[in-house]
């Protein structure tokens, strides 16, 4: 059966996703460190029927530039895992997915936090899995730079084969909790993983029994070559950036080909690109809006921004005003440098623009317009294989929420491309797919008990 | 001012802290995986106004013997850290203290996890440091052999540092959100901390601000000569287990004496043994419950808990009815080791009865009486400066619990010895205690900006 509406994730970067958001009446500036707000955001977004909540995350200041993240709202906010483990607290049906690297954690560590969500949350967890991408988190964990590209992504691929067999060693219904007999777990019902591989060694089993969901739901970005192939290995969604349908249908097209060679099928990915809308009853109030938030940029943050976005390197010696300069292949995030080359490229656009440009969706797709002019792009995307869904950037929280809530759900409703009422009540439920095969025992690692 | 009043935790140890507790009707065997059931017991701690809810925790099942932790409810459990984030949300003036372990994190990690979790909740978190003690965790992070128990201090030595360090990277009232001016955070209100020793290179600043305790309550459980330095350097509570009121006397008086060269004032750390109190309005009928809870240890558990408690050595080839056999000296907890051997020779106990003995309070008080008899042994610790509060371990969950409050507590407030209104709204306001001095930088760390 083919999906036939859409998946859509309530993208929560406090305190908006627009850079000088924080900046604007329409947003609770200090939700990044205020527990009542996400609540109130979290409620809004389940109420709405969203499928999720999504949390990324940075293992420090990312930004080296220390006189740029005073003038942001993202120096300073929650870790993603306690933050959505209180959500869970108060909310009900809501998926809740926190981001989490794999660059400076221990498999299982991570493994139990994420089974232990699943368990607080009744079946509503996701981890996007990524890898660390700026000397300026490395420095956090005793490393001058970030590890290679290539190396970060081997570690990845068996730190994701470990957590996947850890959440597996324990079976379905292990807990029986059988008083009379003194037998808590069945006889054989964990046991341990004995993986031992290149980074990690890792007996188990898990001090956490398998969760509501047998394994939570994995969520991946990475959209490089070595980053597809470990999505269409394991991820059940895939948070991507892309900005013209033609690169959009090709990389769902890609993608999804390479699930079958992991025997799965196409249907149990779910690709959910960023969205960053600002919308108006018209058009021009809708730009209205969008230029009130571009008017509010610091020139010093969007610069900054930009060299985070192109790799670290420093832009400060160029004209804003001229063209965007060739600069080495990034060490971080190679495909959000190529997206922003890609882009200054296709619109001709100087430094200054190219900031002004990604100030709000940070190269995600950007949509400034009625309800109807953001539906029909949604609707083309999905229509033309592009996408399963959005992740939604609002520009400011919770203002733009608000706003997709009140002028677009109720188009894309009419238009029968989302749910009125939630079918189930686990995050995969949602998303309707199924995980990947079970993780018996990561390679390499005989299995015994 | 001497404190004229008791400290009392709810460690929460699901479900109830005697290993059989959760065979028995008084508790809620699935409580280590239900979210409702700690909501209830946490609001109920705080109904009674207790300073704190207590998690323990490890990083593995710690019974290498899988066969024993198939017939324990401890076997799958929630992590701590997750689980009070989420009781965070649904309180609001109970301490958070949850253990992690400084073997098998990293110190920004568990310093941004605690931070936010004191952002969560107000500004009630508290950290409890230990070093982790068991091959069968080390053996989750690569490790054959737990680290030698010099080694484990060293690193938690440097641990902390970083991590108090980290929490003062950033001054009080940084975050001004100036929409105005564009300034989210005060011009140099957060800077580096550039910490390069022995064990950890990390520069920050920690990506969250200064929290609302300025740094969450250090909880310590260590009762070695390290242990006892570094509790008394940087911890405002100790968690501890004496079995006579002399021991309890001399480990109180050396404690509170180290932390003059340190520094600090006696009553800005909080002695809080554990005391596991079995309640019956007469002694006979709380003497029933005890054995009812005895009668349901199996043999094989009850060995495997003792096994743990020595250190990890088999003592299965040992006859069960036979005298403690003489072991070599524990690599893991040492002090624990030493607290059983001592148990054994002053009692007389063979290995069957040194079990049964440690079956509930694992070596910590245990009290099986009535309120007064219960009321009289904490005053006298108390009064004799051995004790400046309880860890109270409920034997079943809920039923412990209630039992405590309905009846030692009114015993405990008759005599002026315990609160009936929180005062303050943090951890720190119940204690009443000050936190060590800031650490600006860590030792042999420039700061620069």
């Amino acid at each position: 059966m083919t999906q036939d509406t859409l998946r859509l994730g309530a993208f929560f970067y406090a305190t908006g996703h627009h850079v000088a958001g924080w900046r604007h009446p329409s947003s609770e500036a200090d939700g990044g460190l205020n527990l009542e707000r996400y609540v109130g955001w979290a409620r809004r977004a389940e109420e709405a029927k969203f499928d999720l909540v999504f949390l990324e995350d940075g293992t420090g200041i990312r930004d080296s530039n220390l006189r740029s993240s005073e003038r942001t709202a993202r120096s300073a906010h929650f870790e993603p895992v306690t933050l959505l483990s209180a959500l869970a607290a108060v909310t009900s049906r809501i998926g809740l997915v926190a981001t989490t690297s794999t660059s400076f954690n221990e498999p299982y560590n991570v493994a139990r936090r994420f089974a232990s969500l699943d368990h607080l949350s009744g079946g509503r967890a996701g981890w996007n899995l990524v890898t660390s991408t700026t000397d300026a988190e490395a420095a956090n964990f005793g490393n001058d730079q970030i590890a290679r590209h290539t190396d970060r992504y081997e570690r990845a691929e068996e730190f994701v084969d470990v957590v996947l067999g850890l959440w597996n060693t324990w079976d379905d219904g292990a807990v029986i909790i059988d008083r009379a007999s003194g037998q808590f777990s069945k006889q054989d019902g964990f046991r341990p993983l004995n993986h031992r591989g290149k980074h990690f060694e890792v007996r188990g089993p898990l001090n956490i029994s398998r969760t509501p969901q047998g394994q939570p739901v994995l969520v991946q970005a990475g959209s490089s070559g070595p980053g597809k192939d470990l999505a269409a290995r394991t991820a059940e969604i895939v948070f991507t950036a892309n900005q013209t349908l033609a690169e959009a249908v090709e990389f769902y097209g890609d993608l999804k080909e390479r699930m079958a060679r992991f025997g799965r099928a196409r249907d149990d990915l779910k690709v959910m690109p960023g969205l960053f809308p600002v919308v108006g009853r018209t058009e021009a109030e809708a730009r209205a809006k969008f230029e009130a938030l571009q008017d509010l940029i610091d020139p010093v943050v969007g610069l900054a921004l930009l060299e985070r976005m192109v790799g670290g390197f420093d832009l400060s010696g160029h004209d804003p005003d001229g063209p965007v300069p060739e600069l080495p292949e990034a060490e971080g995030a190679k495909s959000r440098q190529q997206l922003m080359f890609d882009l200054a490229r296709r619109e001709g656009l100087t430094l200054r623009q190219l900031y002004l440009r990604i100030a709000g969706a940070r190269g995600h797709s950007q949509i400034v317009g009625t309800p109807a002019q953001i539906a029909d792009e949604m609707e083309e995307r999905f229509r033309a294989k592009g996408a399963d869904g959005f992740n939604i950037m609002p520009a400011t929280l919770p203002g733009g929420l608000d706003d997709f809530i009140a002028l677009v759900l109720p188009e894309l409703r009419r238009r029968g491309l989302f749910r009125s009422e939630y079918e189930g009540r686990t995050l995969r439920d949602h998303l309707g797919s199924r995980p990947p095969a079970r993780v018996a025992s990561a390679p390499a690692s005989p299995t015994q008990a």
